[in-house]
């Protein structure tokens, strides 16, 4: 039986969920053991498409969003027997999938697609409101951050992350990456009255590290770390060195290249 | 004893209260026969107020918002004996209010303000996400609309509402305004994407008149009603040759000016 490949790409509201997925992540074992049981991303999807395609699915994410990161174009796949038409299918999935989830595109795609494996870069935006009075709008998407931050240092300092290096420093600690080397593309910080956003494209990112990144820089802003202690902080190789974990609802994945 | 007057600036999302005030509202009549039993937004804050002022509190907005319409600066005041700094104020209730409501400014005012009465105009901005699929981002702020619209015709169409004209025809019906005249110094349509911005500057609201207009404006875009249907419509003065009233969810209070 040859099976069909589809490609779905989704928006979600990370906020009321656990993350993409549950199993094997430490950094959710916390929420668990605490009692929490929100459902995953993953789940909730596999639910409604076993429930329109009547067989069970298995779907494969781009990667794992944390609990409360939110995506604007996350990327998953699933293998069916189904002949149902993509068009048909996208509708009856937004049909029954919750409000804080939708699917914006639905294709087939070759057979050896594979949204993880295939993926060529991604892009996430980590959003920060840096105002001394937090927003209604904002609470669950951005980083409330009420002390001064130098922008244009925040800036400058970035750009040390540019190009291929070994990101152990910025890597969550205890996760399983053997090769923490990746090259980041493209970062861009930009302001907008309160609003800071940062945004970086790379061929992958390690555990956390985007949120580590963005806890370091806001360190530099405050005045906690001087000039130079990104590139320092690069070298070092060591998550001690660097800052604290920016936490996640400030974070979205906005693009999967292929 | 002269008590002080305190003008306080709102953002709120108000898609989980029964709208700014319950009291004497039509509209909110159904909610509360249902058995919903969502917080006002005024007695939100006037709780906290007195948790903080230890004393009862009258707070009075510049208008009631409708059950899920939102505010990104409501504007409100009150009356107090208590002397406490206006910044401490703002902090303590940034503390303590819901995540939703959030407190941007507050500042001592002279003695005859009036929130409501003061006021000179307001604006009010509605969205609409017109596109085919919905999205998972703006489920509670804007209103999804599939179907394709003319916005061109609606720019054009919109413009007969500017100046000073009776608007009975978009005033619900049952509402108690006796002088149905409003003047309407700026509309203006935007279009980004599937994204449609809908703002209107006026001296005064009637109720539920944004909400008549845009599902006036809808049904116009969408071919239902013809060009030159907006002044007709206003020259009827009927309700019922209006269109329908557009959902809450996409309305917010973008400004109140005194």
């Amino acid at each position: 039986v040859i099976q069909r490949n589809i490609k779905i790409t989704l928006e979600y509201d990370g906020t009321a969920y656990s993350g993409w997925q549950t199993q094997g992540y430490k950094s959710q074992a916390p929420a668990v053991r605490q009692g929490s049981h929100k459902p995953t991303i993953q789940e909730s999807i596999e639910k409604v498409l076993q429930k329109i395609l009547q067989e069970k699915v298995h779907l494969i994410g781009s990667g794992r969003t944390d609990a409360g990161v939110h995506a604007l174009a996350q990327v998953a796949n699933f293998k069916t027997n189904s002949g149902i038409l993509a068009q048909k299918l996208q509708r009856a999935l937004n049909g029954l999938l919750p409000a804080d989830i939708s699917v914006l595109k639905i294709e087939e795609i070759k057979p050896d697609f594979h949204s993880r494996f295939s993926a060529k870069a991604k892009t996430y935006r980590y959003t920060i409101l840096n105002r001394p009075q937090r927003s209604a709008f904002l609470r669950d998407r951005a980083y409330f951050y009420r002390y001064p931050l130098n922008f244009q240092l925040m800036q400058r300092e970035a750009k040390a992350l540019l190009g291929r290096h070994d990101f152990a420093a910025f890597c969550a600690s205890g996760a399983s990456a053997k090769d923490t080397r990746r090259t980041i593309r493209k970062i861009v910080l930009r302001k907008n009255g309160g609003l800071i956003t940062i945004e970086i494209e790379a061929d992958g990112f390690l555990y956390n590290m985007v949120r580590n990144i963005v806890g370091t820089l806001l360190e530099i802003g405050r005045g906690k770390f001087p000039a130079g202690s990104m590139r320092k902080i690069l070298r070092l190789k060591n998550r001690e060195a660097a800052g604290p974990t920016a936490p996640a609802r400030g974070l979205v994945l906005v693009k999967v290249k292929y």
